[in-house]
């Protein structure tokens, strides 16, 4: 691969994380305007950046073979589901040699659907962990990438130097950390770091009518239920996709509640402040910066 | 009672809290270092504030009653519990015509505890909405008021004006906005927007012991545990005292969330979807300015 500077960078679907990523690789990266292309099924979000600067061109959706015939790095940003579809509608249209990546939730669907992808492009699946609660182009200023992790799952047969190239432009992008698992550990652990966060947000949210609840608030209950204002449609397609691990973290959860419940309901005192006591001093450990 | 600037205040408690409304005091409402009183069981917090010039004098527990008879206002920052036993135990201490106020997280007990209080003291209950993970008087500074809420639970006997007076101060001090409830009410409102919420979070580090599970984070999980670096002694007793509430509201949780795994369980998308835009609208109307 060439230098990153060299390469011709697209971006399907310029929406929350396409928009973010594509500010990133000109801010950060030192990618030129007429090095970075997207490709989005509404015309807006292309408008928009082709205006303000930010892409060379502007694709839309029956257009995106001529796109990717014409780029070096690829970022797929879409749902899962969608990300499934365009490699399977456009497989033939990516330059041969090209390195191809994409933004999805669920890692080991996209997996299964590279075993029979096209060897001479090489698929680096990965996972940026910097969303927000809007979606959309316009809302892209919201995803904050510095600091954040990045998880990458690549398959055999991804070529080291493409690694390396990708892992040197997610840092440069701004993320602090990147961690290389197999697609199987990726979903079990995001499950319960980021799934069951959302359905217990979710929960929270789906338990109280009283909008003006917020009255009673001190910080914890915001915090807890920021994420409920969820992009409703990709979150219900992540639940379902990765629903095995997803349910058998709610279960794990279940039961610590089931727990704590009962030694408040006993009145427990003792056994509750020692529960409590360990829970403060492993999250005081998790958030030690390693 | 006097204008603010006249009066003598005294702080019982001068923890994370107590810490923070000595501060604001002194910042925000023109109270002088010499009108400024403070008692704490240990004397580390008190000579610290005396050496910082934020307040006039400080008193070890023995001699409480010393400084309640100088004071013309007094902010109890103790733990639920520890504030009963403390007006107890001084309950003739306290200058007659004198505001009291008190910090608790719980307020029927503290109503309970007033019934038989001393009428020439006018106690009135309150709950400022602004903690922080991290406690003591040398963590104060994270206690931050600022667009915060404060809630009242006046009791029959309290004095107009003395209410009046208290919520000037509350104003003055930060908070954004003062709501008035029976202790009923506050109690109920409370164990969701507050102790739910911490019993939630307890529970999601309760149920996973890697600590280096944050590689996988991207901030929900981040917001969704901080408050599980709780105060294990206070919210031991919080949970206890307000177990009826609280009890309640872990099971209405609850069904929330089996709806949820329900719908993931059964691959119900459209259903899981619809749900969701429920409760991303509700929440983003929640979070609304009034």
């Amino acid at each position: 691969l060439l230098s990153i500077k060299d390469c011709t960078f697209g971006i399907v679907g310029l929406g929350l994380m396409g928009g973010a990523i594509a500010k990133a690789l000109r801010d950060n990266c030192d990618v030129a305007r007429e090095k970075l292309f997207a490709c989005n099924r509404s015309k807006d979000p292309l408008e928009t950046a082709l205006k303000a600067g930010l892409i060379g061109r502007g694709y839309d959706a029956p257009h995106a073979g001529e796109m990717l015939s014409s780029c070096d790095v690829v970022f797929l940003c879409l749902n899962p589901s969608a990300i499934i579809n365009f490699i399977e509608q456009w497989a033939d249209a990516f330059k041969s040699g090209s390195l191809i990546t994409d933004i999805a939730g669920t890692k080991k669907n996209i997996a299964a659907a590279l075993e029979k992808f096209r060897e001479d492009v090489d698929f680096i699946p990965g996972h940026p962990m910097a969303g927000a609660e809007k979606s959309g182009f316009a809302n892209s200023e919201l995803c904050d990438f510095h600091g954040k992790n990045y998880i990458l799952t690549p398959i055999l047969r991804n070529k080291s130097e493409n690694l390396d190239f990708l892992k040197d432009v997610i840092y440069r992008m701004g993320f602090a950390r990147i961690t290389q698992v197999t697609p199987e550990e990726h979903d079990g652990k995001i499950a319960f770091t980021s799934q069951l966060c959302h359905v217990i947000a979710a929960a929270l949210i789906d338990c109280e009518t009283d909008t003006k609840i917020t009255r009673f608030g001190g910080g914890s209950f915001e915090d807890l239920t920021r994420i409920a204002m969820l992009n409703a449609p990709m979150w219900t397609e992540i639940f379902i996709e990765n629903n095995y691990a997803l349910l058998e973290r709610i279960d794990q959860f279940e039961k610590s509640l089931d727990l704590l419940k009962t030694l408040i309901k006993d009145g427990l005192a003792d056994e509750l402040m020692e529960r409590l006591t360990l829970v403060r001093e492993r999250r005081i450990e998790m958030g030690k910066k390693e």
